[in-house]
C-alpha cells in the first residue's frame, strides 16, 4: 500500500495570515477614508477581535465592525471593505517560495499527496486552483465536507479511507500543533510541524510515548527528512 | 417636498443579463475543458434552468449543476466555475452607455435619486460602488434589507419614508412591468418602464384608470420626458 503525505493549507502551503492581514489593513484604510471614525490600528484591532470571535469563515466581519461602531450596519462601508479585502487578497495570494518544489519532490519520491483542511470546501479549492496547486493532490478533504474539524480524528480517518492509505504509512504536515499534530497522532499517523515550534510541555510526552512527531522550519525543508 | 426618481439596478442601470450570460458561458467552457461531460449549449441551458429554479441570489448554482450531471458535487469544477464566473462578471460589469449622463441630468433638474432593488444588500452595493454610481443616490433600498420584494408596495413605502418623499411626487424607473411598474403604482407613485414594452393587455387598464405609466427605450431616454 502507498505511502502518503497530507498537508494543511493555510500557513502551511500558503502564507495565508500574512495576506489576510494586508488585505484587512487595506480594507480598513478604505473604510476610514470613506467615513469610518476610527484610527487605523484601532479599527484593525477591532476587526481582528471580530474575526477571532466569529471565526475566519464567517462572512459578515465588516457588518459586525460597522454595527459595533455606528450601532447599525453601514452598507457603503461594508461593501467597500469587502471589495478591497477580496481584491487585495487575490492580488497577494501566493504559495510559500518552495511549496511547489517540495510537492514535485515528494511526487518524484513516490508519495501520494492529499490535503486535510479546516475550512469551507469551495474557498479552499479556490485557493489551490488559483495557484494551480490542485493538480498535485489525489484527495482534498475539508472539514465542511466531512462534518468534523481537525483535531477530531474522524477527519483524518475519512482522508485515509478516501486515499486508501494506512495511517502508519501516512504523514500529516501542518502548522498547528494542537490541531494538525495532535489529531494526526490520535488517528495513528505520524506528523511534521512547520512554521511553528513544538510546545515545551509536549516534548517529554512525545519522548515518553515514542510518538513520530518532527518539526522543520518550513514546508521547503521537508526534503531534508522525507 | 422634494421630487424623487427611484431606479431598479439590474437591466435598468446596468446591463446585468448580458454580462451574466457571458460570465456563465465562460464558466461553462472552463468546466467542460476540465471534464464536465456536456456540450456547451446543453450545459448552459441546464445552468440557466437551475438559475431560474433556485433564483439568481442562490450561491450554489454550480454545485447543483455538477450534482445533476455526476450524481454528486465535483469541487474542482464548482470552484473553477465560480472563479471564472466572478472574474468575467467583474471584467464586464458596465453601466448602460448613458446611465451616468442621465443621473447627472436628473440631479441638475433637482430630483433626489434612490434605488429600489430586489436582491442581496452587499451584492447590489458592490455593483454600484465598483462603477462609482453610488454617489448619485440618497438612499439605496434592497429587498433583503426591508424584508419585502417588489412588487410588494411595502418596499416602495419604506423607500419613500427613508427619502422623506411623497408617493405622488415620486417616479419608479425599472425594466419589469409586473415588478417595478405594478408595485410603484400600487404604492401611489408614477412609473417609467425601460428596456421593455408595456404588455398589450395592460394598456387599456392604464388608460381606464388614468395611471401615470410611461415607457422609453432605455434609461438614456429619460431626459426626453423628465
Amino acid at each position: 500500500m502507498d505511502k502518503a503525505v497530507f498537508f494543511d493549507i493555510d500557513d502551511t502551503l500558503l502564507d495565508t495570515s500574512s495576506f489576510a492581514e494586508l488585505a484587512r489593513r487595506a480594507a480598513i484604510a478604505t473604510m476610514i477614508e470613506n467615513g469610518l471614525p476610527l484610527k487605523k490600528n484601532e479599527a484593525y484591532d477591532l476587526l481582528k477581535e471580530i474575526v477571532r470571535e466569529k471565526g475566519s469563515n464567517y462572512d459578515k466581519h465588516f457588518n459586525s465592525l460597522t454595527k459595533h461602531v455606528f450601532g447599525e450596519e453601514n452598507n457603503l462601508l461594508i461593501a467597500l471593505g469587502m471589495i478591497t479585502y477580496h481584491n487585495v487578497k487575490f492580488a497577494l495570494l501566493r504559495p510559500f517560495p518552495k511549496t511547489a518544489d517540495i510537492l514535485i519532490y515528494l511526487k518524484s519520491k513516490g508519495y501520494r499527496l492529499g490535503v486535510i483542511s479546516n475550512g469551507l470546501t469551495i474557498k479552499q479549492w479556490e485557493k489551490l486552483i488559483r495557484l494551480n496547486l490542485h493538480h498535485f493532490f489525489d484527495e482534498i478533504i475539508t472539514s465542511e465536507e466531512v462534518g468534523f474539524e481537525k483535531p477530531n480524528k474522524a477527519i483524518f480517518e475519512e482522508a485515509l479511507d478516501k486515499m486508501n492509505c494506512k495511517a502508519e504509512k501516512s504523514i500529516m504536515v501542518g502548522n498547528k500543533y494542537e490541531v494538525d499534530v495532535v489529531g494526526a497522532i490520535d488517528a495513528g499517523m505520524s506528523a511534521i510541524l512547520v512554521n511553528s515550534t513544538i510546545p515545551e510541555e509536549e516534548k517529554q510526552k512525545i519522548k515518553d510515548n515514542n510518538l513520530d512527531v518532527k518539526a522543520v522550519p518550513t514546508v521547503g525543508d521537508l526534503d531534508k527528512i522525507l
